[in-house]
């Protein structure tokens, strides 16, 4: 196995692996925070304006973490430092 | 084991990996959001509208997390940049 | 081993595993989007229609993470990318 | 070990493997759905025809996951595609 | 080692695990079906007939998981079709 | 090690951890049916009659994991198919 | 390593592993339904009679298994049929 | 090494195991039984005479799961049959 | 393998991972800060100013350790020293 | 590596391990009677002559288990029956 | 491998866990206090200034285990005495 | 490596983890008793004579797990019976 | 690899994992008083000095077991007798 | 690699984990610890001298178990028993 290979699997490996396992917490924290939301609005549908606003904002923010992962994944995808490093080389080899 | 077989088998590994751990915490939390939202209706039936509303734009910001995973799987499986370059190497030599 | 029989066994595995692990969090959540309308109902029995729907409504989002992970099956079996390419070649060969 | 043997081998591992694991989930969610029933119905037991109904369709979904996985199992020991190929190749041979 | 020795050491192995690990989720959803189906009953003394028949349903549901399990493993050790095939193999000789 | 030993030692591997895992869960879940039965009694002594009877069908239903659990390993000690025709393969040569 | 030594090897760690990994539930399911039957007691002591009979026989139902794993043990130590043939192999030889 | 040192070291790692692991469970449930019991004669002192006979039953019963291991423990340690066949073996040789 | 291909593989690994698991603790911490913060207005909505102030300040620090983790991924990615080390070695000679 | 120094490396780890894992359960299970005791003596004061004893009982109980794994641990240190063996045959030879 | 490759792998491995899951139980520990504190205000808003102050000192002392790993990153990355050691020893050869 | 070097190297490795994990159920559980002794004061302050004793009691038999983990681990660095055994042979060689 | 590279090796893999783990309980402790202190002041804000005075002395001593740790990392990167020893050894050679 | 370099790659390890992992315990414990007392000044300020009395008391004894860890971490690394035997052997060699 030559050095290209060698970065391409891990670059796949690792692309793949930071979305699928980086994804869950995010998800797991959007779905408790929808579920609260839900409950109080069923407890004080007169705010239902305060919860929707402050809902929104929050999964944004959960949101972002996930988007973090998303970018480390297509940055090991089709940005690469090592990997175009290594077309450089072999460009000029 | 050439490189190509290499990329092959790493890139189906990755993709089964990937959708089939990554859609596994939005299911549970879209799983809970469902029964909160239902709990919700069966407390406050007058506020089916809210709920329902922020429910579905709720499972859509969830479901969002397991499409990315999916995306990634399918770029693995159907327009992976490092097999497309091991194609172009071997129809070049 | 040559690279026709690894990539057969590698898509044997994961499309195995993918299924088998990842209707496992549908599942639960199917179960708890179940209970929860089932104790809605006994709570409040006059608002089935509207539990009923949101159920359905539910539980065709969660099974559709399912259904993503039985694609992902069925496509390393039936329509993979790499076997088909490795075929071609043992054909052109 | 030739190809058929090791193709042999895989096939039975992840025959049970899916079939093992993939029905655990099915089942705690059955037994939770199931237990759910039964308090609903012993705390209102007028609205039994609908609760019975709601169970079943929600088993019928739960099951489907199962079923899922079991038809993965079966078509890996009976309708395995990459198995048919190698008959195919040791019968040309 | 040759390949009937190993098949038959697969077989084994995965047959004994497909039982032992498979009945685990069904003999704890039905432990969790009957104890609900208890408190039920000590709640609701009345309506015994409908939960009752209501769990024993439940129950033939869950405990239908555990029967695809053993029927796995059994056509694993009895009528295993990659072991015919390397018997009819062996036969013919 | 030749293939008769391989045989005896898997089978006394799986035929150990299938009775000794699989007996876990039917364990522990007798042990929830009859705590709760216990719990009924407690709550609903005039019930007694319906509850045993409940609990005894229960405990049965999830004895039978445990026996499909102890059937397999002694099929795998005492009528091993596998075994068996190796047995005979030995015998005939 | 001939292979009798295996044999004794594996029987010897699979009886040690039987019994101890197998009693785990068992006891874990025993205490608590003592600890239920004490609570019971506490709550109902005009009950003592159906409650101490009911805590007995489940009692003897949950040992049931724990003995399933003993017995398991106790054929690999002392009437192993895989070590009884090779006995008399090495007997005849 | 020879058979015999194995043997030895097979049957000190199992012993200590055994009993390691296998007095786990019982002192759990056994730490149970005697909380409840301590609640139940907090909350009913009257009836202090049942709940010690039921408690010390109770724990008679549990504490047999760890003897169970402490046995097999004590004979892989002194009572061993494959360590005795390999001393005797030893001394005819 | 080089040095410089092992650096690449470790830093693209490391990368990966770092963001992968460390932002799936702010993401639940956050989401358990947006539930509580739901639950705080539905059940007192005239402190909405100063629990949100709160909220925005909690999530700001949360979010600080995701941010570490994503600012080491960066670094190893596009400043690594290690790396700049070997790339100048490499021009060197 | 000799035999005498493999029965002594092992039996130091497992001595080591039984001890140290082994006393674990025990130390929760204690800790959790007294807990228990303490929230009795402060529910019941009156009834402290009772509880404290019955405590006694209980933590002599539970300590056994503890002592089993010690004595294990002494036994393998300094009673170990396959180093004295070991020892007769290095002082023979 | 020589040895300042080797220190380099290390120091990147380590910097990167240290970081990625030493950062993991700070967010947890600052989710929870913010999730006490949102409570807590929403409970009593007249004490909001005491709760608001205490919530910072907590946050900072929470911090600061975070800011340890932190540091110990950058020690690693940054001025690590054993690579400046290996440079040393690298300039001075 | 020698046998002395090996039982050196295990010793210190047991030594260490035999104190690390042994001693942590101990300290969880004097935490659990500690925590439930001080809400007992808090609701029984009269009482505090016998609650304290009771704890104090109850603390050293827990402690006592503890130095039964740091009594092994002094044996093995200072008592060790193998290395005074190795060093016995060591100078007599 | 000669000594003192493994030597530094070890240093830095272990300095790095004592902080990531090391700090994570004395976190997750430090988030649980913080919490329980704000919940307290909710409660009793009368007593607010005494529970600030007293939740900081716990967080001091929470934090201490947090700088045993870092006193480690710190003694392993920057005082190690191992390292110094390896230094004399390799300045006087 | 010789046993000087052995014995201080195992010391270094071990003294690290041993003081990582065994602080971890007596962190939570004094957390649970801090946390209740603080619970229990809320509820009863009146009783604040018995209880800050008896929570340091336990403190101390959980530190205890920590400074254990602690002490066998700085026995390893400074007076290391098996360490200063090979530097006399060495010394006198």
């Amino acid at each position: 196995m030559d050095s290209m290979t060698l970065i391409a699997l891990i670059s796949i490996t690792i692309a793949g692996l930071t979305t699928g396992f980086g994804t869950m917490a995010p998800a797991l924290a959007e779905g408790r925070a929808v579920a609260t939301a839900l409950s109080a609005l069923a407890q004080q549908p007169d705010a239902s304006a305060t919860i929707t606003r402050t809902l929104f904002v929050g999964l944004a923010m959960i949101e972002s973490t996930a988007i973090y992962c998303f970018v480390v994944s297509m940055i090991l995808l089709f940005a690469n430092p090592f990997w175009n490093y290594a077309l450089a080389l072999a460009a000029g080899r």
